[in-house]
């Protein structure tokens, strides 16, 4: 728990007692994160996986320690790797190295405090853990997220007809459904199309036609409007939850093409099962707005409390403007270096505290209230959308 | 007044003595306000009515009490019923049931402290009561705003023929503009078309037959940008202020497509008329831009500081960046329960407060500055701009 | 110096003494500047000056002293003329009118602590200093700014015939490389076509039949997407610095099409030179963005944090979000009265003062982190980008 010996996320923060010890020790439902590294990385491999825009190595020039995010690293991780807080890149990046993968994890994971992982399997799955690996390394249980370009890339790759596969994607979906440990799906259509597509339900003819198009490419990188809205709808009529990569990414996507409100066409005509739009920075606003609109939309602001560091202060009181706090979930995204996963908990507990606390302290809520703000966002709202 | 015996607007928040007397007193203009409910609503109706996004039922998995504007009624308008600060929602509606409207509105709207009501009548004028009717119930005068697109299908469902329609609305502006009680226009092309239109002038051919487009369907729901163009130059022409509905909203309309700066090409070109852009969230910043670049425009925040809640602050001090202190306006843009009256000027109050009290401690402007500022938004601008 | 007999950049607010300190005395790299007004101006012309957004005199009705920026001059500027902080409009200007240009930057500028001005010579020369000028006034030295639109013009304003204009574009630029005065250039495409235009490199066929077209016009002020595009990649390929007008300006420009997301395309194929998005307000959080996720993308906040006076600490804050320390850079974008020179100064050391001591006070980072923060955006990145 973050509120253990080695961190205290109120630190030179003053918070009212009982928000503080409820924040210290509440167990949170990560509804939206991947595996950490599962192999050593060098320092350059550490340093761009702390870098979400770029794909890049770092310039010579700079180091990503001097980012807010390698900031709240040295604040809140060296402590947790024995160190003083505020260890210099360099003195951090030694002791760092002298771990395995499996000990930083299991040094870094309980700090989050994480009640339950939610896991994406579906990026660079060959670098990092899998759920079972994740639990086995934290202690905790995961459920898994189904994505769906990958379904039905993986489908096509296995050599399925693309006269099949309308029936053989819907027969996977039936399956996750049937699956326990599959609580949701995901799409990406942010990295493959952008949002200002035809999001009507295609015909099983067209999806046909795009299916053969796309077999007959060297490359089976899914990118047709047609098969991602197919994916969708299709997720949808099985009243499987779709969570929806929205914003802040890396430069593969355009990102004024993943602006939420572009999703309304899609939005107005779904079957209602829970919409899940994930991180949505800078357009959280436009996010919580649709949050409040629509009964099945729900948000996070993961990844960007990850990547703001001290300055997820100001972003997760942004995230509670326009929607209701049943609409609201917490996720760390972190994907690689566990300091990630420990990061998105700790930043998001300490900027619940200080935010709601100064609520508290006007008197704009009560103590009960805050804490109920908390388990809606932290835990409860993730175990009705998922029927964890 | 919000600083009588009920309500405090500064419990609890530290504001310089000058300005806090000064804003618990001052009345101001709401600028744009509708009215209250007429008849009873059950707590399925009033929870609906403190959702502005959504057109459906709250779903059963949530309370809408359960979000800022609903801690904002259960802090500050509570003890205005006789409950404590905080009464928890159950509480709140067992009592606020046992009230009629009428006596919700006495109760209620003397505590936004509101000199006078400029009172859009043209939404659900069933529902609500008429700006004679919110008089009496607050004991403040009432003006009137005219709403271009409705008086446009008042015409045509009054049989007026197509060819006679550029007469008569031009008629119907001139004996507005003759009309004490008439202040100001409104269009909602925001819900209708979007602000991604051809704004320029229509030749009146164009608008006949536009006219007659309409008349021949079966619903007179005005939605041609020829009609709402020719409605706004209109209005522009005899010399009308025009209230534009921007940003927040329900889902009918398409949020992105009501982004201020899409107006660029009707604020160059129109007659340099007052024109008010209302609510704008979250394109306020945009908003007060075109106000610092426009001598014409102006525009508010109101709709957003009553969903905000105590996030209003954040809002409020936003809305004060560019813009020059000349070309803002206070309004609650309150319809129904006469929580939102109150509110509205009850959170912009206190968010004034706040925000104008921390520049003073800081020595960023003087007293006499803040209060400038306060008359200006909240009173004298308002006055100027409807010629009241 | 900003910390000198005169002015204390944090009156009123607390900040840890050594980075005050440091704040008050550090000698900041301008990298964006224009030249202070060379003649007398009357009121009418000074509250114009202090309008960035319209192109009009300030309408009767208001002052533009009613402004965040006006609070900030007679709460900054007035003592630096010998005034009581917070001299009252006509109080300020009948001192001012007292002073001639020289005598007012000469009082003014050494306020800003400028250690060199990069200055942008290309817009109306005629009403303000050149660089030497500036550098006469002030004491301090300037490097200059090379406006690429506006040197195409003048290649054909001077009779190059089309078909030599690539040609005779490359040898200003290679002489521009040469010229040690010259350390980089710049593009305003946001007021000749806005973003969303073809980024690639066109052909030089295209090019001479697109300077024909211009050259066969009356006027030769250059809007065409095929002459703004080739002078930016032929720029680059040379190895300049490319400086971008982004987001706030005045009315001309389409605010919504200078989204600096909408140059993903050129930032995608560009020989990777330096960039730097400029002022960016209301964009500042995508221009962080791309600074993350581009090696060469840098940004600044400048003419926004004039604007905003009082609430530039918000910017200022907002501004250190996603984008590593190192891309970031200060500028003034100061034009005409000396007060915007000394201004950009003042507020930025003071927002940097106020939301880097929070951070240090909450225990989010060190001292000597936050110093180094204020010399890599304030010194040291202007120092790399332009190789001073």
């Amino acid at each position: 728990m973050p509120g253990g010996e080695v961190l205290d996320v109120f630190d030179r923060v003053d918070v009212p007692d009982g928000l503080a010890d409820h924040l210290r020790t509440v167990a949170l439902i990560d509804h939206h994160v991947h595996g950490v590294f599962d192999q050593p990385v060098d320092r350059a491999g550490f340093e761009q996986s702390i870098n979400e825009g770029s794909n890049d190595p770092i310039p010579d020039f700079m180091t990503q320690f001097d980012s807010p995010l390698g900031l709240s690293i040295r604040r809140w991780c060296a402590p947790l790797l024995g160190l003083e807080a505020f260890a210099d890149a360099d003195t951090y990046w030694k002791r760092r190295a002298e771990l395995s993968p499996a000990e930083l994890a299991e040094l870094l994971l309980p700090a989050a405090g994480i009640e339950r992982w939610v896991v994406d399997t579906g990026f660079k799955g060959d670098l990092i853990t899998t759920p079972q690996r994740l639990t086995e390394l934290s202690g905790r249980p995961s459920s898994s997220i189904l994505r769906l370009e990958r379904l039905a890339e993986e489908l096509l790759e296995d050599g399925t007809a693309a006269q099949d596969f309308p029936a053989a994607f819907r027969a996977r979906l039936a399956a996750a459904v049937d699956d326990p440990d599959t609580v949701g799906t995901k799409t990406i259509a942010a990295y493959r199309t952008g949002f200002d597509i035809d999001w009507s339900r295609p015909p099983d003819e067209l999806v046909v036609q795009h299916a053969r198009e796309l077999a007959a490419r060297g490359s089976l990188r899914l990118d047709s409007p047609v098969l991602i809205a197919f994916g969708v709808h299709e997720a949808a009529e099985r009243g499987l939850p779709i969570q929806v990569h929205v914003g802040f990414g890396d430069r593969d996507l355009d990102l004024h093409r993943t602006d939420p409100l572009l999703l309304l066409p899609l939005l107005r005509t779904m079957a209602p099962v829970p919409v899940l739009l994930l991180h949505c920075y800078p357009f959280h606003r436009q996010a919580g707005y649709l949050a409040q609109a629509f009964d099945h939309v729900n948000f996070d602001v993961g990844l960007g409390i990850n990547y703001l560091g001290v300055r997820s202060t100001g972003l997760v009181a942004e995230a509670m403007e326009t929607a209701p706090f049943a609409k609201q979930l917490f996720s760390s995204d972190a994907f690689g270096p566990p300091e990630l996963h420990v990061l998105g908990s700790v930043l998001w507990r300490r900027a619940m505290g200080i935010e709601l606390g100064g609520w508290i302290r006007h008197g704009d809520c009560t103590v009960a209230d805050a804490i109920r703000i908390v388990d809606l966002i932290g835990v409860h709202n993730a175990t009705r959308v998922y029927g964890l």
